[in-house]
């Protein structure tokens, strides 16, 4: 097959808030090659990965994303690699591309496991895939009761983990935290996995991150997520010293494998979470799965929007039975429930597990596609770049 | 003061060829507070970083960056840090974002130092600019024996130094490298400052590197630069570990203050090479300059544009007398050259200084503007982002 064409749909609620709630927009990827289609989804910023993807080049390795996938042929893995790598170094210069081709990739990726009837796991090696334990991901509360509430809510709902982050933690008194923290505990109960995601808000501060220590340690935290800045390795490094009990989970922000891997290598952290819609797509998150558990390293799925990007994201590590813990978006808005017309729903036992048919597994709803589409119009040096031309 | 408006010109040469060579096109940032302009350059690809100063709000935390900007009060160099901070945070999830913040941020420290009547490197803390030795930056000739007259030709320029990169170098056999390095030896003559730049070349493959090292060290090479990908900090620490005299150099693609120290703490590099429109412009890149000094490593600026760029990229280390050498773009394309209208040129010594007119020192030659521009037009669910409103 030859890569034919590649299509964006940005997406968006009509109405976007500065809460840190990722699935508020979306950009979605349309695969077409040797008659299949495959799906993806970029995060984030929808405007500046299409821009990504049909700038003019600005010289031999600052190339828009483009130049690396049209007319490339794809009949295997190795193809999706090969392409990575054109990415990798003929947009070297171009930081967008990362995010760009992580979108590119995943629907390479599912629509060569449509070709093959396979789901994308089995062809990253994996015999099966493995039921995870969905954390129900939401943002902390306002107020502790708010928080209490929520926990509560998660908890009925069926959840036996449960995710808080952003809103108000870290930036108020250690005292509000104590407060947020401790409802969280009593919210989801005694048996409950209590997950904390201070959002990089103490940015390199060590001793303001360890001030909350205390209050982690004896709600039971199993970890805290990005305490820091994605860069700040030597902070992870010196607050995980200072732990018992919680471990210290980062990596959403890598844009490379390399990046993630120093995350456990200098950064020390308990649990590795990568974003399949960011680090280039599910090819270097399979690596860095590898590379984690090698090193006794928890992989976690990093996602916070449709169940197209969930599918994507469960694929590197469906095959590792003890990496049982995954993020699993609680309360998307609408836009990113109505993307697609299959969900990934909790069983029974509270678990959940990636799909077994071909490629991701979940059906794109299209009619979603136009619903919440948002026209984009890009004009340089008076040539229309985007809305890319229709298929010849 | 406060930022009143931030203006963006995309400039270009009629044609974009593939070579390496990153004056063919330019982003030029224009900043008006409080009755002065201040001008800087990003680093590259000009329509995606516009697209990341008017995308929408994705989310709080994946705001355009004009949302840490405009309005902002502007009187001292902790405001400038003060706007970073909120760029690094709000726009967290926008990885195009510290790009384009490099160019405001240059042109912040432009318009404050013309406010103060000073030069940058005094707002820096410098005392005074000492001269650096300029090396020549070039391409490697198509042959070997292209790249013996480039030589040659930079030394009869009265350059001390030259560096050669890209090109064939490195993707060529073995035999060719070494034909190259020699020739390039022969044309520079005994005395002069060898450097070499791979671009990247071997991924992570350090036996392909390690099979150029026995000619790199018996050309007397001061650095090697990017052998691998900018993040594969084990692959540059293991072919250190293997040289004699030959040190690895990289940073270019620092975009934040931490990968540049990375390098240097973990990849073990002897020169840090950190381009300001690249890592978030001045105030990073002198973090670095001072963490780079505390640890014995020399600070060398990444530049191969205008001399509204060299100046800005000489900022940083302007006052540090024991780094010595320094990137000097040798042939850029015209549009470069027509940026601006004073420039930085060796004197009878083939040494350099930044001026001590106050800011950056260089003027802008507005002809240049309009001569090179590029009409862009960004339009989102029918609102015109791009061109940015006329200021009211």
């Amino acid at each position: 097959m030859k890569v034919e064409t590649v299509d964006f749909f940005y997406l968006s609620m009509p109405e976007i808030t500065t809460n840190a709630d990722g699935s508020q927009d979306a950009l979605i990827v349309r695969v077409c090659a040797g008659g299949l289609t495959g799906w993806g989804e970029c995060e984030a910023s929808p405007l500046v990965s299409i821009a990504a993807y049909v700038t003019p080049m600005s010289h031999g390795v600052c190339r828009p994303v483009s130049a690396s996938v049209l007319g490339q042929t794809l009949d295997s893995p190795a193809d999706i690699a090969r392409m990575a790598a054109m990415v990798s170094y003929n947009s070297m210069d171009l930081l967008q591309a990362p995010h760009t081709w992580s979108g590119i990739e995943i629907a390479l990726w599912d629509l060569l496991g449509k070709a093959r009837g396979q789901p994308i796991f089995r062809l990253l090696g994996y015999e099966r895939a493995h039921a995870k334990i969905p954390y129900a991901s939401q943002l902390f509360g306002r107020t502790a009761q708010e928080t209490l509430e929520h926990a509560r809510a998660a908890r009925r709902a069926g959840f036996r983990a449960v995710k808080f982050g952003w809103g108000p933690f870290g930036a108020q008194a250690v005292e509000a935290d104590v407060e947020h923290l401790d409802a969280a505990r009593e919210g989801l109960g005694a048996e409950g996995i209590l997950l904390v995601d201070a959002g990089q808000v103490w940015i390199d501060d060590v001793e303001a991150a360890a001030a909350r220590l205390p209050a982690l340690e004896r709600n039971r935290v199993t970890w805290l997520e990005e305490p820091f800045h994605a860069g700040a390795l030597g902070a992870y490094a010196t607050l995980g010293a200072r732990t018992n009990a919680v471990k210290m989970a980062g990596g959403e922000a890598a844009h490379n494998r390399y990046m993630a891997e120093h995350l456990i290598e200098f950064g020390r952290v308990g649990f590795i979470q990568i974003d399949c819609g960011r680090i280039g797509g599910i090819g270097p998150a399979k690596q860095v799965a590898d590379y984690a558990a090698a090193r006794g390293v928890a992989y976690v799925n990093h996602t916070f929007t449709s169940h197209l990007a969930l599918s994507a994201s469960l694929q590197p590590y469906a095959g590792v039975s003890e990496h049982r813990i995954c993020e699993y978006p609680f309360q998307p808005r609408q836009l990113a429930v109505d993307l697609t017309s299959s969900h990934i729903r909790p069983d029974g036992n509270g678990e959940i597990v990636v799909p077994e048919t071909p490629g991701l597994g979940v059906e794109i709803n299209e009619a979603a596609l136009g619903h919440y589409k948002v026209d984009v119009e890009i004009k340089v040096g008076g040539r229309t770049l985007f809305p890319l031309p229709p298929r010849a």
